[in-house]
């Protein structure tokens, strides 16, 4: 087992990894930022390290400071967390040469699956299902509509060079397509300058159903059940649960058969997560793989007993898996709500700042991960998650009553919260009856989409 | 389903119901002291009363004006929480009377477990092993010599009138008897002018073993495993744990079926404990019945994934158990330690106060059950407890390793707690190796009970 780990992150994150090292035993640094020098994560680890300025790029992002601090504090692991390092896969090469485990994949598995089509196309040769069309690029609008109708309506039309919403329509039938084409195109050569366009079908309605995997280094793989994200703004995640009110066991073992072959094709090692959209009729589609530790994997943890940072360590370490598949039970119901430092009737403006007083709730079945306390200071500079808020209920219904009951005690002064906003969600109807998709937020909550 | 329930109680176990209640969607009234006015309870629930003065007698032990705040409120039903009134037959018998659901069994129940004596005779027609003698007061040496002889050394000579400690005397052999005795027996005279002596089995570093119990209104009864609870200072419990590392599934089997037993012979209803006293060689013996919630219950919930305030308020709804005894499992390890306003140098002086600064740990496995926020005042009239840390691990080695880890994440700034005691505890080897008696704490920590 390791000595000393480097945790190459910051902010809840970095203290749900410090504190899993010290239960095994395991020595801990932090890097920081001069932003985070009176970080949680920063006084919490047995040794800290300054890597730079504040600027992403300067510090938690630079990977030449990040090993040179590795070396230099004697650590033998890196745990990346998520976002920053996470998914590079340069990074984790380097990792690699210095002879330093990095807790996750190996950087050619990171590097395939970063690949957006790449991943596609090694996900159809897994027999995996994807979403279908998108594979060739057109220009002209008639081999577009053959492409349209091979594929079937309703289909997306996506601008090469898009991004951001812009170079893409929806076309529901033959007689929209010509002008939804030429508009599509026409914004893609004026914002991108490119005419090339792909064709695939959309998927209406999606939930976003994601799998947790766990695969040693022995081959051994596991999947330890769905997390439904389809609470979504802008793309961006707000609440989680696990299991989804849209999975029978029977679709569960069928996905997660799915997502172990999936993890199987490409030799996957560590914790990751296949990425489905699972629309009204139950078909499901992979959308991407995400090869590190995600956001909302307390949801998993609360649900099936095991400690996921744990295992991730353990695995990266040699150890075999913990847990056969036959041995994973979903137990309950779990939701998370992120807490977020941003203003919602400033269109969910991000608002660091002083935190004057915090009270967070308690009790059974109620977890708390954080990194912020009394007079901490929220900088400005990173993302403004403050903490999640995880719940574990015997069913649906208790987790959601739980959760509202715990938003409800839960007190932080100074800043402005999307707290409020999270508590409608629960209190929604559609919500109470599991009836959600993707279009949730901008369908019951549009103001808070403009 | 009640609509609205009262809660006879103040602190964390006031507030640990109102949340079960939110949870159940049942409305909540909270009855406060005049030193309680800012206590969180009073707070956190629906409705609030004063009912008197800081002195328990006249506020929460005060029957008339807890029973006229239950009407005047309109609630249905009164949960009693511990201490307080909650084993006190004439309150429970006036609940019944004012048609006022009292949450726990019935008050002629409660009188019969509350008398020593006759709870020892119910055990024992019950087939549940008693502590062998203490039957017949003895005046004449040689009446007790032939008395112990039958019962078998080590016995314990004790006053009938005795307590603190005075007119006891361990005896090992025929050898001592005759000088103990007659030493026990002076002091006895002495100080409480009474000759009459018991002679009872001395049981030798017993473990503190309790069972948790549940029955329903329909005769059903389940056993919820064992606590360990020999860690204790001055007869009072200071960390508890499930399972017991000195129980084996076989030994939690037939101890449960015997709990079950003695639950079922006085059709015991709602919640309870039975304790036992577990000699090295594995035998036990009845010491008494709890006929109420305990303050270590959590651990109980956290091997067994069941909420047992919800089910104590279901039963006395009249419904039946949630669970049956074959599926009852017991899943890792918790352990809670009672977090004290007390000062560990000063002999464990109570030391209550302002509290100008809290942060509690969190993350995967713990849990904080709690009255106290920032700049809350701790009143000196009430129980120094202010809040039990309850962790969950796959086992009692992880257990211990998270318990440490949290301790030492939690802040409490202002006044002095038993933390450090508590780490202590933890770290120290025999603890350590589950080698633990009711006679740890003043053996290893002998300055700590002078």
């Amino acid at each position: 087992m390791f000595d000393k780990i480097l945790i190459a992150n910051r902010g809840e994150i970095a203290v749900r990894i410090i504190r899993a090292c010290r239960e095994m035993g395991i020595k801990t640094v932090a890097v920081y930022s001069e932003a985070d020098r009176e970080s949680l994560h920063t006084l919490l680890a047995d040794e800290a390290i300054c890597i730079g300025p504040a600027p992403s790029t300067q510090s938690y992002l630079n990977m030449e400071r990040i090993l040179t601090a590795t070396v230099a504090m004697k650590a033998d692991a890196i745990h990346p967390g998520f976002g920053f390092l996470s998914e590079n896969a340069r990074f984790t090469e380097l990792c690699e040469k210095c002879n330093i485990t990095f807790i996750g994949p190996s950087a050619a598995v990171i590097g395939k699956m970063g690949n957006k089509s790449e991943a596609r196309k090694t996900m159809m040769e897994a027999g995996v299902p994807v979403i279908p069309g998108g594979k060739e690029a057109v220009r002209r609008v008639e081999e577009a509509k053959a492409m349209a109708e091979r594929i079937g309506f309703p289909v997306m039309i996506k601008a090469s060079s898009g991004g951001g919403g812009k170079g893409m329509r929806i076309s529901r039938s033959l007689e929209d397509f010509d002008a939804n084409f030429k508009n599509a195109q026409m914004e893609s050569v004026k914002g991108f300058s490119d005419d090339t366009m792909y064709i695939e079908k959309y998927i209406e309605k999606p939930r976003h159903i994601e799998f947790q995997i766990m695969a040693d280094k022995f081959g051994n793989v596991v999947h330890l059940g769905e997390r439904d994200c389809s609470i979504q703004r802008r793309h961006q995640k707000v609440l989680e649960e696990s299991p989804s009110a849209a999975i029978s066991e029977e679709l569960r073992n069928r996905m997660g058969e799915i997502a172990v072959r999936a993890a199987k094709a490409v030799r996957y090692e560590n914790a990751g997560t296949i990425e489905f959209l699972l629309d009204k009729h139950k078909n499901f589609y992979f959308m991407e793989m995400n090869t590190r530790i995600q956001v909302e994997h307390p949801v998993t943890e609360m649900v099936t007993g095991l400690d996921l940072i744990k295992e991730q360590i353990r695995i990266a370490a040699g150890e075999p898996l913990s847990v056969k598949q036959e041995d994973v039970a979903i137990t309950g119901h779990a939701i998370e709500c992120r807490v977020n430092a941003e203003n919602p009737a400033k269109n969910f403006m991000p608002c660091p700042g002083l935190i004057k007083n915090v009270h967070v709730p308690g009790g059974n079945g109620v977890r708390i991960d954080t990194h912020i306390y009394n007079e901490y200071k929220v900088p400005a500079n990173y993302d403004s998650m403050l903490m999640k808020m995880i719940v574990h209920g015997k069913d649906r219904e208790e987790a959601i009553l739980k959760m509202r009951s715990a938003l409800g005690e839960l007190i932080i002064e100074g800043i402005e919260t999307n707290v409020d906003f999270q508590f409608d969600i629960l209190s929604h109807e559609a919500y109470r009856d599991g009836d959600v998709d993707t279009d949730f937020i901008p369908k019951y909550f549009p103001d808070y989409v403009r």
